[in-house]
This record gives C-alpha cells, structure tokens and sequence, in this order.
C-alpha cells in the first residue's frame, strides 16, 4: 500500500497567556467565543457542544465536533491560560487569534502553531508564529 | 502580568498512514480503541463519548471529553489515514501508538508528535518520532 502525498487537514494549536482569570472561568464568555470562530469560519457543527467546569479553580473544557473535524477549547485561570485546538479537514482562511483573545480574553501573549495533519513529509513542524501584546493594560 | 513558565500539559499528535481502509470506517473498533488508550493510561471519561459516520466513504470521528483534557480520533478511509490527539494536563507515560495502531488498523507509518502546551520557551515544535513498519502485509 502506498503512502498518502495528499494532506488531510490542517490544526491550529494557540496557547492564550497572560489572560485575565475570570474570563476564563466564565463559560458563556467561551461560549460565545467558540461560536464566533465556528461563525466566522463557516464551519457546522455536529451535536451538542460539550462543557465541563472543574473546580476549584473553574478551568473549563469545550469539546466541538464540526463536519470539518472539532474545535477543543481548555482554560486555566490559575495560570491565566487558554488554550485551543481547531482541525479542519479542508482548508480555511486564518482566524485572527492573537486580536480576538486579545480582546476577549485580555491575552497578552498568543502563540499560533500550524500543523498540516497525514502529510508525512511535512513534519518537524513548522515554527510558530508568536503576536505578543506590547503596551501594558 | 506576568507570562507563565508552568507547563499546562502535554498534547500527543498522532498521523497513521497505510492503514487498512475497512478498519477505518469500523466504529466498533475505533471506539474499542480509544477506550483501550483511556484504560491504559488510567485517565477518566467525562460525560459520553460523541461519535460520528461520515458517507460516503464512512470516515468516522470520535470525541472523548476527559478529566485530563480530551481525545480525538478522525479516519479517513479513502486516504488510508488515522489521526489522534491526546491532550493531557497532567504528564502521562507515554501510550505505545506505533504498536498499537499498527495491530489494530493495519498503519504501515505512525508519526507521533508531541507538543508541549502553554510554554512559550518550548516552541517551536520538537520533530518527529517515526516508526515505519518494514515488512509487506
């Protein structure tokens, strides 16, 4: 059997840091923010969106399954951090994640990291590309 | 505020080339899979697992919310194709993916990346460990 040549999707894997904490406990906040990338996107969604809140410190996880693959969103208001995992089996244009979490979020600091899925000759993978926020809030 | 140097988790990217279409599009199986990693690794299932069938060629997802983060699995029949994400916030022993994915689905090429979650110091990406298997089926 031969080895696939074709890519089956691309992810995107953001690291949100420095974000304000009760952002990241609020579940309708993230909500909301999920469903705008899935808007701005043009992506479908499958099912019910899943969410949990973990005490103590209300870390939450959102779980998406679309058509195009899922959408993971996990937070940590300990260390002021989202994260987020979009996966699409067909290309799309970049989501603006740095001025989103920024905005959203309060971020200051998002890393955006591109990785092409079932395309063996593409792995180490690519470098990141970093937006930090200078000015202080 | 001050940028974190904690690490928020330890996320496992896995490509499955050359597998054996049938098994792919086999749900029974998948799900049996992705209990045996959460098993395995003693992690803990949050609400219920979702999956989906997608015709024509059945490639099939699966989303497992878990205490430690989530569990993605996506097939693609047609291209010979699975991949995994394993996103853990707690540091797990490795799961043995080559092996195991080359028993279940017949993968002839398991490229397993790992990726570091909310650590700005650690990008870019590490490479890749590949296992090819040599032997014709």
């Amino acid at each position: 059997m031969a080895m696939i040549s074709e890519i089956a999707g691309t992810e995107w894997i953001i690291d949100a840091q420095g974000c304000l904490p009760e952002r990241l406990s609020d579940e309708a906040l993230l909500r909301g923010l999920c469903q705008q990338i899935v808007r701005d996107l043009g992506l479908t969604v499958l099912g019910q969106p899943q969410w949990h809140c973990f005490p103590p410190q209300n870390g939450i996880t959102g779980l998406t399954m679309l058509s195009e693959s899922h959408l993971a969103c996990h937070t940590y208001p300990e260390l002021g951090l989202a994260t987020f995992n979009l996966y699409c089996c067909r290309e799309r244009e970049a989501w603006p994640w740095e001025a989103r979490l920024e905005e959203s979020l309060g971020a200051q600091l998002v890393i955006v990291r591109r990785v092409v899925r079932g395309a063996a000759d593409l792995y180490p993978l690519p470098s990141a590309h970093v937006a930090q926020q200078e000015a202080p809030r």
